[in-house]
């Protein structure tokens, strides 16, 4: 087999993700590098921190929530969410 | 801040992961295609399934061995292990 695996590069490459399909659907995992980020989202995301840590602010919400390795935060489609990375952070993103 | 995110790829691409340091150390995640690799290790890697499943043979050992998601295996450094990818699988590296 070749399949190409799709490397994606966003925020000046301060973002960058691997996608995949397997058996538990389709997902990105990627890494980002210390800085703020605003993400829009076309499905819902399921995010999974695999190393370090994310600050995010959900879409409606005034507080900013922390969530450590292992944590997973549900996002809607169709919205917007902030992340502050304050060390350089790998993710699992779900979408469904 | 403008750090580089550093990708390599391996296997013809059928491999490719994304570099990171943190609070936790050293590591890469990625992505493997379905396949069969041998890999050689530089240093003690703590090996864990982020998603999807891999089969592996450690050094030293004749049985093939399943990891499942969230599952962690260890090998020395120095050391070579074959992995079979039945569904692509992603995965974190820390290295020690």
């Amino acid at each position: 087999m070749s399949t190409a695996l799709t490397v994606n590069s966003y925020f000046n490459d301060q973002v960058k993700s691997i996608a995949l399909e397997n058996a538990e659907g389709t997902s990105t995992v990627g890494v980002m590098a210390v800085g703020e980020y605003e993400f829009g989202t076309s499905q819902r995301e399921y995010m999974t921190v695999v190393s370090g840590a994310l600050t995010v602010k959900l879409p409606a919400q005034t507080d900013w929530k922390s969530f450590a390795k292992g944590d997973t935060f549900i996002v809607e489609a169709n919205q917007s969410f902030q992340v502050k990375v304050e060390e350089t952070t790998a993710y699992l993103c779900r979408y469904e």
